[in-house]
């Protein structure tokens, strides 16, 4: 066994996974938290400074709140030569202005984004975006599959790991929220919400089916496919209205989507694909 | 062979779809269009009036634009005896009045709602909602199958299908401008709405993936599961802003769902899971 030090800056829920995860995997974890004594990670050290911490090893694993407690955190650090690994939330710019604060001081810096929930540290379909410097990624690739199995590199523009977890993670609260609309109907009419679950799973699953079509359409800048016309979704409408109404639901959050339906068949995409709403979203509002 | 006798009232694309996988497994079909000779399905038999067409056989599907249409196109036809099913858009209350108007006439009624595109008619995975008289669908079963796989019964309550219909489907369209806000933000950047595919389909697993824990917590009214808080979403809502605004996407139809986040942290939420969003959902604006 020739693990990697690990040094992991940070134990929130998610840093706390992290290090457990690198326990579990075999590598010498060091762990640093602002709060001394507030979380404990069985098998690893626990270094009094964050400075201590930075210095056990090559590669630290920062998983704070934002960008500016990381750089906060680490502004006593020495950073030269570190291999800096940044886990937390965050915005492209965030990753980029962490990017240059961390080289100017030495280290060599990658961004990550996790899209999943501390539970599922460590499991094999766990996915993690990185971007930034690639020699990082290809020193450590192993070391950091060990916090999941479906980790990518996107490329060496440090915002892309960010970007595409803005990209991708924009879809879970429009796509729950459906879900739990969905929940409020059929449990006004006395049935379970777990009833609906296999239902919507598979819907979800259609969906994926249907997303290279759209992403061909929107690449192409063509959006011919008849099927799922913006007519249909357009027409639909008032059978939303009427059906919630009937059961009486909030559905505010619907209006300003109708209302992209509308402008879009306004301005001529009723035959068009749906893919052809990325055209308005494109728009500054 | 000896497959019941068919007959398709309506062949707009749907219409179509599924007459051609009746005529593919060998069922005896008849069809009938309002406007003669604009639509034709080799293998039919294309009757000239509608009450010719429900006169060929026990089994009469109506896939017109809406239930007004299908009462309106069947007026002259005699339903006696017949099992009809219908299978066009429309509401709960739709499916309630239409059944009433088809009992009246001697007709045994199946309301059904179709999960997918025509071009997935026929296919084992397709799914296919009904419910209504369930001696229709026991009859029937068989043949109803035909036109997708996954076909189940929900109840007796004729309007269950639809409502199901509403509540699986809703996630249909949020679902969709999540991917093509990411797909307005990567395509920003210079990168193919293509390259995001892959992520967003594994992220709409996971997605799926949480469903049963969320209903769990919705029918037990507790929303105990602190790794998705409402805090988590709430507080990331200031990085949708930058992002979005970088990359100058037009996010209205955000808004309304982080007033919902906002409000659910006012009334005490914000340690709670972002499925206790049912609570608000369930209020009438």
């Amino acid at each position: 066994m020739n693990r990697t030090p690990v040094t992991v800056i940070g134990l929130g829920a998610m840093g706390r996974a992290l290090a457990a995860a690198f326990v579990a995997a075999g590598h010498p974890t060091t762990v640093w938290n602002r709060t001394p004594g507030r979380a404990v990670v069985p098998g690893a050290a626990h270094a009094d400074t964050a400075a201590d911490a930075v210095a056990a090893g090559p590669l630290v694993v920062a998983c704070l709140a934002h960008y500016d407690a990381t750089t906060e955190a680490l502004a006593d650090a020495d950073l030269t030569g570190r291999s800096l690994v940044t886990l937390n939330s965050g915005t492209p710019s965030g990753a980029r202005s962490t990017a240059a604060w961390a080289t100017a001081r030495g280290a060599r810096h990658l961004d990550g984004a996790i899209k999943n929930v501390p539970a599922a540290i460590g499991a094999a379909d766990t996915q993690l975006y990185y971007s930034g410097d690639e020699t990082v990624y290809a020193e450590h690739e192993a070391t950091l599959r060990v916090l999941g199995g479906d980790t990518s590199w996107l490329g060496a523009e440090v915002d892309l790991a960010k970007l595409h977890e803005y990209a991708v993670g924009g879809t879970l609260l429009p796509a729950l929220l459906g879900f739990f609309q969905g929940a409020a109907l059929v449990t006004a009419r006395g049935r379970t919400a777990a009833s609906l679950v296999p239902h919507t799973a598979k819907w979800l699953a259609m969906i994926a089916s249907v997303l290279p079509t759209l992403a061909d359409e929107i690449d192409r800048g063509e959006y011919t496919d008849p099927q799922s016309s913006i007519g249909l979704f357009h027409d639909a409408v008032p059978y939303d209205h009427e059906v919630t109404a009937e059961a009486g639901l909030d559905v505010a959050w619907h209006e300003p989507m109708h209302d992209l339906l509308r402008r879009a068949v306004a301005r001529g995409h009723r035959d068009h694909s749906i893919a052809a709403l990325v055209e308005l979203l494109r728009e500054p509002a």
